[in-house]
């Protein structure tokens, strides 16, 4: 009888994938951060906020992961910075492939830190390493305060989050301290930043989360995402 | 050699327990309507604000959707309104067993209109029927504009759309037009109300086409779910 090789789990391709991609962006000098969010909470925004605050210390490129469209990619390409678009076709996630063909089209040269936008969504995009650094869960104030107990896979997932669109915090009704104890009920080690990502208020702590992510040894940003995907 | 049956498409196990929902839904008539959103669009007070504008005209039922937790099953069941919590532990949607499992726990002879609450997510709903009289995508006005464009395939399934949080419109950036254009453009015959579900401003034009719905006969209204899903 024939043996027939089975792969096992869906997930062990995607490792293997998400493993070549920490390893070139470590060849490279990147430091690679996954942001995951609901639809509109404000990624691209934060991603431009993020780039133009870290002008002249960090050079930051971004894959753009859409279902459909080019509207972000767009948005990104007119603030000067490097991009690339990978649009799922009705898929809920990017994954490490995904990921891969992305960086083949990325000026990997040109830039210190790559910020990646996945589809936007609080479920699927848990399930899929990438290949980087760090995840971040970016939440914004009109979703609500309950969000990391209604979705907590995602939030255990996260090294940190930001707290988006915090200039609406005093015309909707959203319990800041509820947030933080929801993050800390299925994370207790996240940090969670408020942030205008608009107006760029209090943008600053968490541009300098990155850059002291970015100067930590490569072998110890690489520990850090084997705790933690 | 034995022959070995093949299930060719899990989605076709689906749609056939989706029908014996309907069947069921139909002998007991009642009318269901499948609410689709982003996390935190409100779909949860759209709920309270829809059966409290019915009072006295149709009796609401509501299966709640989420991957963990009861917390907004315990906001419909202080209301007073008959209520079943599915928790889908990490399942990015609703599928028609999960339904048929909670319509098993519903006190059917007591509702008119049963409202079901998918899991909060612009992609994975899209892809299952439950067995309903309609799909309504419930959009919110933080969410932005462009989402009828970047997650097209929800927007296709809807016979309408609720734009939710519309009290916001004054103090947000958001395109009324473009986003009517981008409803029409993936689903022309898509009607799109704005609504306040928290002060409930506007509700009645949603309220009256749920009426509508509910004193179309049975057939009428199950030839629209097979033309739409």
């Amino acid at each position: 009888m024939t043996e027939i090789p089975i792969v096992r789990h869906v997930l062990d391709a995607n490792d293997q994938v998400a493993a070549l991609n920490l390893a070139r962006l470590n060849q490279a000098g990147i430091t690679a951060v996954n942001l995951m969010a609901s639809p509109g909470a404000g990624k691209t925004t934060l991603i431009l906020a993020t780039a133009a605050a870290l002008a002249g210390r960090l050079r930051v490129g971004v894959i753009e992961g859409d279902l459909a469209t080019r509207i972000d990619a767009d948005r990104v390409a007119a603030a000067g910075l490097p991009v690339v678009q990978i649009n799922t076709e009705g898929g809920c996630h990017l994954d490490a492939a995904m990921v891969r063909g992305a960086l083949d089209q990325m000026p990997l040269h040109q830039i210190d830190l790559l910020l990646i936008e996945n589809v936007g969504n609080l479920v699927c995009p848990a399930n899929f390493s990438l290949g980087v650094h760090a995840n971040v869960v970016v939440a914004s104030v009109p979703e609500g305060d309950d969000k990391p107990f209604k979705y907590p896979g995602i939030y255990a997932r996260a090294q940190a989050v930001v707290l988006n669109k915090a200039d609406l915090l005093e015309y909707l009704e959203f319990d800041s301290a509820a947030f933080a104890r929801g993050v800390a009920l299925v994370n207790p080690h996240a940090p969670v930043w408020p942030v205008a990502a608009r107006t760029r208020a209090g943008i600053g702590a968490w541009t300098g989360w990155l850059e002291a992510l970015h100067t930590q040894p490569a072998p110890d940003r690489e520990e850090h995402v084997a705790a933690a995907g």
